[in-house]
């Protein structure tokens, strides 16, 4: 398999994503090529010095890169030859099976979106984050802020997406859905859930087990976790945030709370479009590329796209 | 002054009640009379058992009880012998100047808005949350559940009700206002967020400093943090189960992290009727019940209530 790394994203970029790549490298990293795209001046020479030499990785030069702060749309339009918009064109041509970027958000978007377009009958792809259970396993809230307003029928979609993903990805069988509400009965929460939750309730191809309240976030109670990107949003900025509320506390190493860190997670993958492409942290550092390249790796593997398009033209 | 406490809410009444009416009156009581609302033959015994002798308590028969399942409207009308409908009724009639309940919220809210009624030019009232902060400081969130779907005029007033607690309750001066969101710039969010941004902005009364995001919930960026009742009511209880977190990580000794029980704040004001009304947990402890015994005077000490009038009349 082929995965597309730019190594001009992040703000650590490119020594962070030189590392992780290293750090990849140095696991099980069988059968996967690198594509890594990014400035060859500054990009070779560190991946010499950081002794990434393995003929599976190659350097696929960008000039020009989207800044954090450009226009998404303007920006991969003119700068045709940035690590983004080169990444997007070797996935659309099917010289890479994975496009990753810790870049330009809303760029990375604009091309999942654009130039990968999104699986047939989704009406809108969304972005999830991985959720610590105190239990030990790994639940997966979606929408986080792509969709800020949402309709019934997408969080009904973005139920589906979840509950594939939780099966390929996080290997969950059987994975429980439940609806982010602000009570436990039907009929309870704002119209959106009270409109959403018929919808989930009779959609076979979920394992829906009804309302689920804040509380219930980091307990068993639902595998996937649906919500509109609003809500989605604060409830993972406010996840993060307990890392650092643990570690201002000194209580930085405690196993559980360490998982909040978004390294451990690396990034986030796009879910409904029709290709993988995985968008990095701005402060993404080496473990967290690292995890962005298994994701990708993951993804690929277990045909996760193949399996959406599938489920949708049911 | 004169606060009326319902013996018969919570799920560990009457004891808990009597146990956090000892409480209180072991501190700074003075001037203060409590009507404490409940079925004699109960009540009595168990304030004796506990030495709840003092002249400033009074004890008002209510024979009757609405449970947590009973329909608010149909049982406040049928039980007008029951705990809250008499509460509501000294409170109505000027015989107490505050109440306080942890019985059945729809109860408790029905009658906060139907037999005290909001605070003329108030839209809806709203309900709120102290919030721990990192600093050692306390913020206020809300709504918290009261509106799950909410104008962006409901959102301008919930601000200045949150602002005029901070100032007199908790002892802001100049308490920042933060608008929950998505994203620090203006133009970010849903759609409620979008309309509701220029009217704090341009809301003299308040001293908007723009968009919050989840992460700056625990952090020093606003005071006052306004959303709607469906987002609020999620933070809420995820910020509730931090505690839980902590304490099944063994850190429940940790200072901060014991902020987020909420046994320390106790209750919840509804804000925006005309008199004081304080809704407790369903599993309120003796230590929530004083400390909501102590809200309440606090609100009539500072005459909250008639600051809020007067603010809306401008």
């Amino acid at each position: 398999m082929n995965i597309g790394l730019d190594m001009m994203g992040g703000d650590f970029a490119p020594l962070e994503a030189v590392k992780g790549l290293q750090l990849y490298l140095s696991g099980n990293a069988a059968g996967v090529n690198i594509y890594a795209i990014g400035d060859e001046a500054l990009v070779k020479p560190l991946l010499e010095e950081h002794k990434v030499t393995s003929p599976s990785v190659h350097v696929i030069h960008a000039p020009e890169v989207i800044g954090y702060h450009e226009h998404p749309t303007k920006a991969l339009k003119e700068k045709q030859r940035s690590s983004i918009a080169i990444g997007f064109h070797l996935l659309a041509t099917g010289k890479i099976d994975a496009f990753i970027s810790a870049g330009n958000t809303g760029a990375m978007l604009v091309g999942a979106m654009y130039s990968i377009k999104p699986i047939e009958g989704v009406m809108r792809p969304t972005i999830s984050t991985v959720v610590p259970k105190l239990n030990g396993t790994t639940g997966l809230l979606l929408d986080v802020g792509l969709n800020a307003d949402c309709k019934p029928e997408q969080l009904n979609q973005f139920a589906l997406l979840g509950s594939l993903y939780a099966q390929h990805i996080l290997r969950i069988a059987n994975p429980k859905v439940g609806l982010m509400n602000v009570g436990e009965e039907e009929g309870k929460g704002n119209l959106l859930a009270q409109a959403t939750y018929p919808l989930l309730k009779e959609n076979s191809q979920l394992n829906f087990i009804g309302n689920i309240e804040g509380r219930d976030i980091f307990f068993d109670k639902a595998d996937v976790m649906v919500c509109d990107g609003f809500t989605g949003n604060i409830i993972l900025k406010l996840s993060e945030s307990i890392y650092d509320l643990a570690n201002a506390r000194e209580l930085g190493n405690d196993a559980y709370f360490n998982r909040f860190h978004y390294e451990n997670y690396g990034g986030t993958p796009v879910l409904g479009v029709a290709k993988p492409v995985v968008i990095g942290h701005g402060i993404s550092n080496a473990k967290a590329f690292g995890n962005m390249i298994s994701l990708a790796a993951q993804m690929i593997e277990s045909d996760l796209c193949g399996k959406m398009a599938e489920q949708f033209s049911n």
